[in-house]
């Protein structure tokens, strides 16, 4: 998936208008079809989720046992973790991502932050502060929903701050990431890529729909005006910052079932080349064995 | 279940050890018995866990409506809140309940702390401070794994503090769950009741199976030396904190599923509770659908 997903780094502009929202990369031909495929992906996001969150209990473990024996509190340990970050056009899924992906997994392991408009102490500092205060501890995986990349989109777009301050955000969010790889966080960006017309029937949805209405906003639809602009900032922030350190994935999202089997198997993959295991134990095994046998056989009454 | 498993509010002492912990109270007299019970209850936790889900989304919703209204942030708005506090001896099952209970809720949702020994930032502060902190915001179902507490209990029994300051904490956790609910956090405490024996069982397989050795420390079998005074401690917090406003449940937990099955119902039956809906929209939907079908109709190039 990920050789299949990822934005080529560097160089070459992406243009999304060539990338089928609605093709299935990766999906293996298996003998399902049509409605069949649904179900079937929805049932691979749970098997891969379970195994997800046992991984995921392996990351947590050894990053306990590294913070302990650096004699340092869990949250300031140096354990890895892996950082999802989702970013989309209004509709493009991200909650449904997170709800289906994200909660097959252990909620215990998950560290999920979304970005809304800036506060006005998140303004008085650089973009990047609320962004630092919002990654996963080690042993943990973070989600960002929205992120980071909101301050080359709809900061470019809607022209949030001037021209030079945006441009000069694509080298510093770089370094901030490959600070963060370094840090051993494991960074997986995905674009959930839908098309206008897709985008256009949900907004309607939302409108039709009385329980629907709370996720409609008027400027929604502003900002659906200026959808080339906005896929034209997404080029640029997917051509500029899909790093080695930190890849760009964009994945076709107009069906829902393919976009949450394609996230899935994305983790799978970056978990897949994180060292995992049960970290050993730092106690003597043999002696707290004896010490609570001993203790259940003299304690023999019931309590 | 909220009746079954209530802990009457004040006057009479709490007696645990006549509290069965293998007990299953509540359980309906279904036509399923023995391993089936089990299948059947985790059937029950998935299904009771997508309904809170959906109510979550609601409470979520309708946060998010008076907090713009307000003009506020979402988080400083006036909704409402469900918050599960956890309590349990080692081996208790606080993570299993979260994992199969609150992961079968949409983890968007949820806002997960888990609370160990106080960081030294946290020492130099009031013991109800890092909890603040803590608080899940309007519209948000949070889970404590652990809790205030510990501030009552391991800091009782381990004479963390002098008796003095223990001695007036109940009053002022009292004080401070009052406070909370007056400001809409429906709270749900729950002690994961065990039996001595079954911890015994418990801890033995942690020195057993090497994939959890790293959730063992040797301190566990020292506290469970001090098995009483620890139930003692309990009985006190459950006595003295089990209010009208914030009620103590004690749930029979050496059988995993039961435990799960039990801490699902009391979240379900706090939800029935809630004035649960969706917010009107606050903007003119014939208008916005009006607007929105023109772009459709006046669009209809691919993109």
């Amino acid at each position: 998936m990920r050789e299949l997903l990822r934005v080529a780094p560097a160089a070459t502009p992406v243009d999304l208008a060539t990338i089928d929202a609605r093709s299935t990369p990766g999906l293996p031909g298996v003998a399902v079809t049509g409605a069949d495929r649904k179900g079937w992906a929805r049932g691979q996001v749970r098997q891969v989720g379970a195994e997800l969150a046992r991984q995921q209990e392996m990351l947590f473990a050894t990053a306990a046992a590294q913070a302990r024996t650096a004699g340092l509190p869990a949250e300031a340990g140096p354990g890895r973790r892996v950082l999802l970050v989702l970013q989309a056009m209004d509709c493009g899924g991200k909650d449904g991502t997170i709800k289906r992906v994200a909660g097959a997994m252990n909620p215990l392991g998950l560290h999920i932050r979304s970005f809304g408009a800036p506060t006005d102490e998140e303004l008085r500092h650089d973009f990047l502060w609320r962004i630092r205060r919002a990654l996963p501890p080690p042993g943990y995986v973070g989600v960002f929903n929205r992120s980071h990349y909101e301050d080359v989109l709809i900061a470019r777009v809607e022209s949030l701050v001037d021209e030079a301050t945006w441009r000069t955000r694509y080298d510093e969010i770089n370094a901030f990431e490959r600070e963060l790889a370094a840090d051993g966080v494991s960074i997986v960006k995905v674009m959930l890529h839908i098309s206008h017309a897709e985008q256009g029937e949900r907004l309607m949805q939302r409108l039709t729909d009385p329980r629907k209405h709370w996720k409609y906003q008027p400027a929604d639809v502003d900002a659906r005006a200026r959808w080339d602009d906005y896929q034209a900032a997404y080029a640029e922030a997917l051509r500029r910052c899909g790093t080695e350190a930190a890849p760009w994935f964009v994945v076709p999202a107009d069906r829902k079932w393919y976009r949450d089997w394609a996230v899935a198997h994305l983790l799978r993959e970056t978990f897949a080349e994180l060292p995992l295991g049960y970290p050993a134990a730092d106690f003597d095994v043999a002696r707290e064995r004896q010490r609570l046998a001993g203790e259940l056989a003299a304690a023999p009454q019931p309590r």
